[in-house]
């Protein structure tokens, strides 16, 4: 029965226009064109058919991925595309590849750190892929700890050159992707010794392998470090371990926009601004975010269609069984990730603005509201970023037994995101940065400083300390101001008291240490009322397209009520409503699943994934399920054969009671 | 620097008597016995080595299994093991394999199932392994709705026989271990139909494959369905698809213990009790809670090792870092979760006493608490498997990026856990069942039947939902009864206030299902409580060994202030406690952890695991792990050539810009 929408029951129930949704989740009727135009390219093309990966060992996975990176290519070039469709078009082909690392870190760490001439002189060999660049930070022994990195790199001032050295086993480059088997060069994070002083961590442009024939340079030991969690996933990507024994670069290699060696081997900096690399972090950040709604909309879509076609329980008489998707456990586990989905996306893009803002203010040598950016970026990495990976699990359990199988999509798009919790800042490590900014902040509030941006509702602090919800019903939670002033009183309340606690520490620190623990809860509590904020900004915007806005307004209520019921400690033990409000937010949460579920199914057609993009037999737009599982089922190599390798040697003699004399 | 122990130190510091806390966690001095003599003949054998698995394709991994499962045959006979060193034998060895469904499932359920005669004919071949059997139940279109199952088996007077048939797409068996490749039965549940009416779901014995050649018998189609989830994990089991098409088997082969087919076709009951089939439910699901509180202690083990081992931040003056178990975040992560493990240990050894009760009133024709314990061991299920599949992925998260190389062994131990959530019963299904009884008994509150077991205290139903908490200061919180009641009350009111808002709804079949979400709350709250009284219960025995009962009471209140906290929600709407109340149980937690500090490594010590069994580098009992994983990244495939397979097609052409007119 090809060509039947199975869903289409569902789509017609749809209340909104689902065109116009898709607009507003691409952020602009521009990036839905280009991104639609993209995604159908990739699902078309057989280069990129990505069906038969999580069966496949790792050298054959790893040389598929070469072959996908190679053809990627190859297209960008014969259809010209632009630097932002290559990089969806990267994005859609779906699979981590060390290319990743040569676009989104060396090439960006060059433009950042390299000075001019530096720029000049590598950027064009990297945009033409004459060289392929890693981006070496982490260590065997340090990850957060980037201050503590142990690899050196001494300045020469007989040759003019910097000794690259590994002084310790745990000071080897231990998780740079592309490192181990392909890149050719690298910049390389290493301690700068100068006059037998410690200048502390900078970038170095390091060449790895012979252009001529791909071996290591001397001196250089590099290679993969090993299969990582998951059916594919990261076992694309060849992240590697890379040792240097005294290994000399010209000086002009090191990085040298912010601070620089000279010939005689003074260290001096120029004027560039040292706060430039926040920049370059609230940049990354924003993409973590926005991948973040992405992956998240991925596994919501998956499960919320499969809830759509499963059925199980409910026959009366012979009559097909309830739908999964309208059982009510179901849609509160469901509908929440659904409307995290559009919340993540709505501040993903506010961050986007943020980060020009930061820029433009940079460049104009204001530095007034970066370190409040800079939190607040961290914090909302930490949060999308764990809110997805436990998501995207829920999703998979939503999904009941087959959602355990590589053919929904689920266990690999898991896996493949879950390191997002860990790199670019442990989110633990990255709320308690959070937290810090909001002592701070709290702490200067008498002192006529102003808090910025998203601290500045800590200027009411005092009204917020004391006010009561006036919520006497359950729609009185439908009102945005009320929702957000508890949200805004939540966040306050609980930094306020930790930084009372903190009172009563002699040491600052030794308290931030003991209490950091409710330091994450604060934390988390000002992360939440940021996203929160920003979906009822979005939503007084003008929203076009009949119905749009409506079903956002739904979501945002969803997203935020959701938030309420789940910490509701938190509110009801800030005093900031009462029991029986908390009550109310419950019963009408309830009542919005119910306005949710005829639309379900198109709003997440609204994320426009191609069947090729979700690769996943439960998600399929047609809803197709059953016989595509059965289908997917044969293609397993464990039946190329009726009996399977290993049954002559090992099961027959079991069966036979000949195991005593069987050689195994 | 093999051979040195780098973590004696912490050992050095634990407050009691590891050897006796071995004894407390395996349950009895005979249990620890065999326990670590069968774990050391695992370990020690290398036939059962198991470092190279996660890199292996399908078929070797499979085949791998094979040649695992015979020796460990071999083995049991040669060594002449009873049954229970054969389970632990088949445990220690770590790989799900079809044998699994064979001792587990298919054994038993002729043993439950079948009648003398039957039992007579087929056990004996079973147990030398003459025969390999599977369970096939779970349907492609039915998982929880056993009752909805749609193969049938139509009884044939004519020739006394009855014929199997998938009547469609989806009720072909699908999910069942072993029926891939291997088993030549299977105990198989259809839709028993005679006289043309339709009797119900049954199990009949069926035989798949001839034990000749091993081929299919006619009418059955059968294969594996595909990979799974994560890396090895349960992709060395052939899970399998099979359909039947008219399959004929003898009268004989149903089981008949319960309910017969006469010659005639005539449907007819014995005087055995249906309930036997629950008191296999208490069973199975008090073996997942057993093993819930091993594989959370492993992860645990993991976790705690490499946070001792594993520094970050934190140096002055060149003196080492701060290890990581001693921040505070990662205490309020990480020792929850130990005493968890602890928690569902003790919890789970009670349920074995419970199976035997049940067991002995069964056979009394006594059913009085048969309801009861069997909504207990659902919720037992359901809360111990999300914690622990919840925990491994913490556990994970807490060994930073290191966790997500498939050598830290994490991966696969939560890829391999997760179905856990799943099958026996889907956890949420589970809790519904478990708050229909809830509703059932508060609704008998007056009607003088007297809650039993794990509900009896709900015969205090009028003190708990007036009582107050009487906490003045932290350490108040460390007595057991402060804390039993606390529960108790707030399981009572949670699910007293269900019944009072279900009784608002003129069919209370809908509203059952318009507040399922708040009753799955209360019976998470009344499963929380039982692990909470079954922990204080252990400690009011008699516990030998220095120290030992001080450090289980310290975990005992670990796991109830733990809980207590995140859900402190629960606690302050249903007025249970204030919220001051809520903020000194949080200080009394803060000082716990430190307490449980200086023994913690001592106390996953104390779980004995085998560094072959724990599979992890990280989580080494010698603590040496950075020198191991820099070893271990070298055996991965990609390694075994400097220049990897397809770089020169791929990735040359890209460097040499001879892409063009590349053949990709």
């Amino acid at each position: 029965m090809e060509g039947v929408d199975y869903l289409a029951p569902e789509r017609n129930k749809a209340q909104f226009d689902v065109e116009e949704m898709k607009i507003v989740w691409a952020g602009s009727r521009d990036a839905f064109e280009v991104s639609d135009r993209i995604a159908r390219l990739v699902a078309s093309d057989p280069a990129f058919r990505k069906d038969n990966r999580t069966m496949l060992g790792r050298k054959e996975l790893f040389k598929n991925t070469l072959r996908k990176t190679a053809s990627a290519w190859k297209r960008i070039i014969e259809l010209r595309l632009n630097e932002e469709e290559a990089r969806r078009l990267r994005s859609f082909i779906d699979e981590p590849a060390f290319t990743d690392l040569h676009w989104g870190m060396f090439v960006p760490a060059i433009k950042g750190q390299g000075t001019d001439e530096q720029q000049q002189k590598w950027l064009p060999l990297a945009y033409k892929m004459q060289i392929i660049g890693s981006y070496a930070q982490t260590e065997l022994g340090h990850g957060s700890n980037v201050q503590g990195l142990e690899t050196t790199a001494t300045f020469d001032p007989q040759t003019d050159e910097f000794v690259i050295h590994s002084p310790t086993l745990t000071s080897c480059k231990w998780w740079p992707g592309g490192l181990g088997k392909i890149s050719t060069h690298a910049v390389v994070y290493a301690r700068l010794i100068t006059d037998g002083q410690d200048r502390g961590v900078h970038g170095f442009i390091v060449q790895l392998r012979s252009l001529d024939d791909h071996l290591p340079l001397p001196g250089i030991t590099v290679g993969d470090i090993g299969m990582k969690f998951g059916n594919a996933a990261y076992n694309t990507m060849d992240n590697g371990v890379l040792r240097f024994d005294h290994v000399r670069i010209p000086r002009n290699q090191m990085l040298m926009r912010v601070s620089q060696v000279t010939r005689e081997g003074k260290y001096v900096h120029s004027n560039v601004p040292r706060q430039l690399v926040y920049g370059t972090m609230v940049y990354v950040r924003q993409t973590i975010v926005s991948d973040a709604s992405t992956a998240l909309s991925r596994a919501v879509c998956i499960a919320t269609r499969y809830s759509a076609v499963r059925r199980q329980f409910g026959s009366h008489n012979g009559s097909p069984e309830t739908q999964v998707i309208d059982y009510k456990t179901q849609q509160a586990r469901l509908f929440p990730l659904l409307a995290s989905a559009y919340a993540f996306r709505f501040v993903g893009e506010w961050l986007k603005w943020l980060y020009m803002d930061v820029t433009r203010r940079l460049e104009a040598n204001d530095f007034l509201t970066l370190p409040e950016a800079h939190a607040c970026t961290a914090g909302l990495k930490s949060l999308t970023t764990s809110a997805t990976a436990d998501g995207i699990e829920e999703c998979r359990k939503l999904c009941g037994g087959h959602g355990y199988l590589c053919s929904s999509g689920l266990p690999e798009l898991f896996a493949v995101y879950v390191p997002a919790c860990t790199y670019e800042g442990d989110n633990i490590v990255l709320l308690l940065q959070v937290a810090r900014h909001l002592m701070k902040t709290i702490s200067q509030l008498g002192s006529g400083k102003m808090p910025v941006g998203t601290t500045a509702y800590m200027r009411r602090a005092e009204h917020l300390m004391q006010c009561r919800s006036d919520v006497k019903e359950a729609k009185d939670w439908l009102r945005p101001n009320v929702v957000l002033e508890t949200f805004e009183a939540r966040a306050v309340r609980m930094s306020v008291a930790c930084a009372k606690n903190l009172s009563k520490f002699t040491s600052p620190e030794e308290g931030f240490q003991e209490l950091s623990a409710d330091l994450v809860e604060a934390a988390v509590a000002h992360c939440q009322l940021i996203v929160v904020a920003k979906f009822i900004e979005k939503l007084q915007q003008d929203i076009p397209g009949k119905g749009v806005k409506q079903q956002l307004e739904i979501l945002c209520s969803v997203y935020a009520l959701f938030l309420l019921h789940k910490h509701q400690g938190d509110f009801l033990s800030t005093g900031c409503i009462t029991p029986t409000q908390a009550s109310l937010a419950n019963d009408q949460l309830r009542s919005l699943y119910s306005q949710v579920r005829p639309n379900a199914i198109a709003l997440v057609d609204a994320f426009n994934h191609t069947d090729h993009y979700l690769g996943s037999v439960l998600g399929r737009y047609d809803g197709n399920v059953y016989p595509k599982l059965y289908e997917e089922a044969w293609k397993d190599p464990l039946n190329d054969s009726v009996i399977p390798d290993g049954f002559q040697e090992y099961v027959r003699p079991m069966l036979k009671q000949q195991l005593r004399n069987a050689r195994l």
